[in-house]
């Protein structure tokens, strides 16, 4: 019987410190002690630790950090559940490596190419993670300009093969949910859309009307907002506004919805009898929020953690393929229910 | 009359590009297409720019990067709206100046000091700012040691010369929560504190305690928490349940407030008829759920800000000294209102 290869793990225990510490004293990476490099080295010796030929390969000529560059106004980072959670996914991989995330909010797409070639010039980054694909992206071709390796979330639609993608199907759990309220005898539901130019919202948006149009109704009212909450309850309350407003809003987060349910409330409509909600995201407010939040279920860490975990792959020299998550799930809680029997437009001017 | 010196902004219009490319350019940082680069030194020399001396004394043994250590569970994060809106601030003072922020969340305080060592040693920011300040803060004594500058949100109780804070001053807004809840007729008022080991949260608690103390009345209950919107639902469930329940709940984050305002309503109780509740941070969401939550702002946003501009003149060698912002505000909306007549505890029984 061959004695199965110590880990990282194994080595951590018998010298009674953390992984994070056992990877950073193997790598001979700073910030460890004098004393627990070499208790930790002596352990790992004792164990026959070896490191891993990919371990090995990696050259002193990396920057050991990954770049994220988000091209959003910040205010709405802080609005939208998606990147905190995501982050939260990829330090998960990243911080117990001792890699470090560069972060960069520019705020539009203005600063954003200047951005990406001083992270590439000062060799600042191994590599990037590409969130918010557009149409055409004018990241693909700069990415190979400036020799900065990526993963993307999500498929880039120009030369799809030559950044590994991280995908998660939202299309199924989009139909699930106009489906669900369908059932519930909704025909008037309208869609309060993220921005044309991302592909996701699109793409979800897409999916919306095509879920719509397979359920033989009309075509529905959908307005385009920027994600933020501010802009779902602009949205919302434009839609309550109309002689006929729908029964049922399908909102691209969870931070919309929420929004959008304190201005149905506001008008006097009763959340879920007068108006049926259904958000996307799984934010945890939106679950203790009553009437609990009906949502799709992305599992915006699990696609952090994938994506950094893939990153370093491909940075280490590994060759990645695309990966596909799980789907999005819809998620039925309280804030979905039957449709209003008749038109109860009038309730809120009580 | 003396013509006033010309300002980047000034050199930007002329050429008719961002404020964010003339610095790059200025600056010799990557980034810069050859073309833009030398068109806007040409209006830069034609305008008389000059850099100023801050900038000469530059080195070119500068970073360019910001460091954030967080040691919180990554997913309290995604939870909380101050890091988001907080790393918002930050990133609107680095990203036009090609500033980069390294951002490591390190899930507890057992990676800190190595990851701290790590961007010391690496080179890898030229300062950090320190965020959950605890008692006797470790990372004083141990950013002195590996000479990394930083500032502070909140002044350290140790040595409190040695690193500039950022101070906002929530002790007077929490005193007008108190008082407010004391002229509605509250008696039974209860505090879901953030984790005693963090000085915010601590001084949080210790003002809410003082402040209940000088309204005579008797010692609240008080439930520490790890500031998750879980664990503000658990302990709102734990307050409820007791036989004399508050009829007023003070939350240390508007999470944990939002999550409380769900598990009173699914008890049966009205919100604010049978139970006040105030939160704190002023999020986007705590404005647009209803009732509209009461809450206390502290401007997380203009702390990043003010921060990150800190740091930044305390590394090209300005003194800075502590920074006092205005101190959080109560802002009153509709989740507080009279304390019920009469007992109501069977109500949510019903």
């Amino acid at each position: 019987m061959k004695a199965s290869r110590p880990t990282i793990a194994d080595v951590a225990r018998a010298a009674g410190v953390s992984k994070g510490l056992v990877s950073f004293a193997l790598n001979d990476r700073p910030g460890v002690s004098p004393e627990s490099r070499a208790r930790i080295l002596a352990v790992a010796d004792e164990l026959g630790w070896s490191p891993s030929v990919r371990a090995r390969s990696l050259s002193s000529n990396v920057s050991f950090a990954v770049g994220l560059v988000i091209a959003r106004d910040p205010e709405i980072i802080a609005d939208d559940s998606f990147f905190p959670s995501f982050i939260s996914g990829v330090e998960q991989v990243l911080a117990p490596r001792g890699q470090s995330l560069v972060l960069s909010v520019v705020g539009d797409e203005h600063l954003e190419e200047a951005t990406y070639r001083r992270l590439a010039a000062e060799r600042r980054v191994d590599g990037v993670i590409l969130t918010d694909l557009r149409s055409a992206d004018s990241r693909v071709p700069l990415l190979r300009e400036i020799g900065l390796r990526a993963i993307s979330l999500g498929r880039t639609d120009v030369d799809a093969s030559a950044i590994p993608a991280v995908t998660l199907d939202d299309a199924p759990a989009i139909h699930d949910a106009v489906r669900h309220l369908v059932g519930l005898g909704h025909t008037r539901i309208a869609h309060v859309a993220g921005p044309d130019r991302l592909l996701h919202a699109a793409r979800r948006k897409a999916s919306f009307l095509h879920a719509i149009a397979s359920s033989n109704l009309a075509t529905p009212t959908v307005i385009e907002t920027d994600f933020s909450a501010a802009d779902g309850a602009r949205a919302t309350a434009e839609l309550l506004d109309r002689a006929k407003r729908p029964t049922a809003i399908v909102y691209a987060n969870d931070a919309m919805a929420i929004a959008g349910l304190g201005v149905a409330r506001r008008a006097g409509l009763d959340v879920p009898r007068d108006l049926s909600i259904v958000g996307f995201d799984d934010s945890a407010i939106g679950r203790y929020i009553e009437p609990a939040l009906t949502t799709v279920a992305t599992d915006a860490r699990g696609w952090g953690f994938t994506a950094a975990d893939a990153l370093l792959r491909l940075v280490e020299g590994e060759e990645v393929a695309d990966i596909e998550l799980p789907p999005a799930q819809l998620v039925v809680r309280a804030s979905t229910a039957t449709a209003p029997s008749e038109p109860t437009a009038d309730r809120r001017h009580r």
